[in-house]
């Protein structure tokens, strides 16, 4: 459900194939010395969230991140897998500075183990790099006849309600849960206003930021639509933007994802520990242990068809639920290509010349 | 944190001992059939809700609907404890029309055990009465040194965003964790823009709704304040209110709240069967079985602390975190007194006349 404001205009667009893109990634990771596994499954958390249109999460805004950290030696490309408490529904894992994306995959795994085993399987992670679009993972369990759940806690942007400065971060909270017919519930959100890459992305497509979004450099509310030209002159709100539009609300969703994440995996928050990376924490519910999934799949269909076709109010085009013009995006790039910035895919040339690679080439 | 407009007017107050109340709600609920234990833990899960402050959940909204449903025979006093299905780390339970403030505790203490079998507990209920303050079943878990989390599914009076009628709850989600020395977090929320009660209230101290709490009766959010007469000419918003403020996100929060609620225990959401009664969600996560639990405080504690003496913006008197006035309320109050509206007193000295019970007296 991105903001029109957010889409990269056309005229900027160049298309890119799904197997070019993810071709291309998997080798940029293999080339930081990334094993060919953990490289195809970064590539496909990429791929996969740019089908969905998280063009917030894909390449155009993460990848670059990810081979600087590579280089600078903040992420490792071959660490352990460090689980530091076990027990048969949940597990506490020390990253070791693994990029997230190749981590995220492989905690939910563990988790949908541990669920198959028990009924519900809990892993917590800490010491890590960025996660990406965390929707990605809680999907994992979904395609497995699972409920999927993920918190994240990382970063120092989001002012608490009546605070002065940042001292959360949006620590989104995803959910993906399969359907029969519909395409399945995913729910993924910034516990912020909007998303910290929405920002960068305002900036890339030069689009004003909305009333309640961010607070100047008090932590006073900005209650008029602004454009935005640098990050560095404001701070993120909580979803809700002030109090009285329930603030409490989305810091009280930010500290639920940083109790289950962080302090749940025995880490400390940003706040306490500045550059101590993203703390994550992966849920699953296996159906069967609760209820028919058949049934559990049915319900789900009559309650995703009932909100998809329900009377939109005036002015509105549609009702949508979570996770569907995510499905669509995903079949409609399947068959046409990935739409990117021709800023990025300039940034991709760069980088596979850098490194030696074939360039990414576009389809038109 | 309730606003300072939800507030009994001092010159509407009336005060009641702690004792007093429990005594005289558990009195009332005996009278109606409930067992002795039922009726106490009934009337504990109401009285500490007042004593916390949160109005909207105690006795002056809610015992008044509790006990015409009842008498109506919505309710059955003795039902059964129908277990469907059950795992080590699960188990779903049919309430047989049991009052929800006397499954909450009974539930979240089988999550709490299962968590301490295999690291984590998860129970889902359906068809019960109403749940109360869900925090209340969390904070059973915190003091137990878990984290407990609770979600709910019921009723039907927000609408989607884009929709033009209500499909969905007021759907509340909860976390309670411990600490050392700070006041436990509680984090209890409506994931609308305001709680439903709160019209309620709102109704009765005469109070304006703000902007983007809720939607005309074609479901268009209304954005200008307006005093509120009638409950019935309304809808109520997700949290967020505007699809440009969030409201997709407390939209995606409440179907969350649903979906690990209602299509998890085998229930059905209230937009596909009307009277279904509430359905919830008790999760219990071991803090042992993750960290070294007085690791966990002192992170509790050092966050909480930072956040409590974080330099309030310009205009704003302190920063709270979710659960530091409910801890300092309850304090005060066990000390002084609930303070109950002169109404609600009155409605109080009704049922106990006509139940034949000794009447609830003040302080003062």
């Amino acid at each position: 459900m991105i903001l029109e404001r957010f889409k990269v205009p056309e005229k900027d667009q160049v298309l890119v194939s799904e197997d070019a893109l993810r071709r291309t990634v998997a080798q940029i990771f293999e080339k930081l010395g990334v094993s060919k596994d953990d490289a195809a499954e970064a590539a496909d958390v990429l791929t996969t969230t740019d089908l969905r249109g998280v063009e917030t999460h894909g390449v155009s805004n993460m990848l670059r991140a990810y081979v600087r950290d590579y280089k600078a030696g903040k992420l490792d490309p071959r660490p352990g897998w460090r689980v530091l408490r076990e027990s048969p529904g949940t597990a506490v894992i020390d990253a070791e500075r693994r990029l997230g994306i190749i981590v995220g995959p492989r905690a939910m795994r563990l988790a949908i183990e541990k669920a198959r085993a028990v009924g519900v399987g809990v892993v917590a992670v800490h010491n890590s790099g960025h996660f990406g679009a965390i929707g990605h993972y809680a999907m994992q369990a979904a395609l497995q006849d699972m409920v999927g759940v993920c918190f994240t806690g990382a970063g120092l942007s989001v002012v608490p309600t009546f605070a002065s400065r940042p001292l959360l971060g949006t620590n989104p909270i995803a959910l993906a849960a399969p359907a029969r017919h519909e395409a399945p519930m995913l729910f993924d959100a910034a516990t912020s206003a909007i998303a910290g890459n929405k920002i960068r992305l305002a900036i890339r497509v030069a689009s004003p930021l909305l009333p309640g979004w961010v607070s100047d450099k008090d932590g006073v509310p900005i209650m008029e639509e602004k454009p935005v030209f640098d990050r560095d002159e404001y701070y993120q709100l909580p979803l809700g933007g002030t109090r009285e539009q329930g603030s409490h609300k989305g810091y009280g969703f930010a500290l639920m994802a940083e109790v289950l994440s962080t302090v749940l995996s025995g880490a400390l928050p940003t706040m306490l520990a500045a550059g101590s990376g993203s703390k994550n924490h992966f849920a699953a519910y296996d159906i069967a242990a609760f209820t028919d999934p058949e049934r559990f799949k049915d319900t789900m269909d009559e309650m995703l068809r009932t909100l998809r076709t329900a009377t939109p109010a005036p002015g509105q085009e549609r009702v949508l639920y979570p996770g569907l013009s995510e499905a669509e995006e995903l079949q409609h790039r399947r068959a046409h290509g990935i739409p990117l910035h021709k800023e990025v895919l300039q940034w991709f040339a760069e980088c596979t010349g850098e490194l030696g690679l074939a360039p990414l080439t576009a389809i038109r």
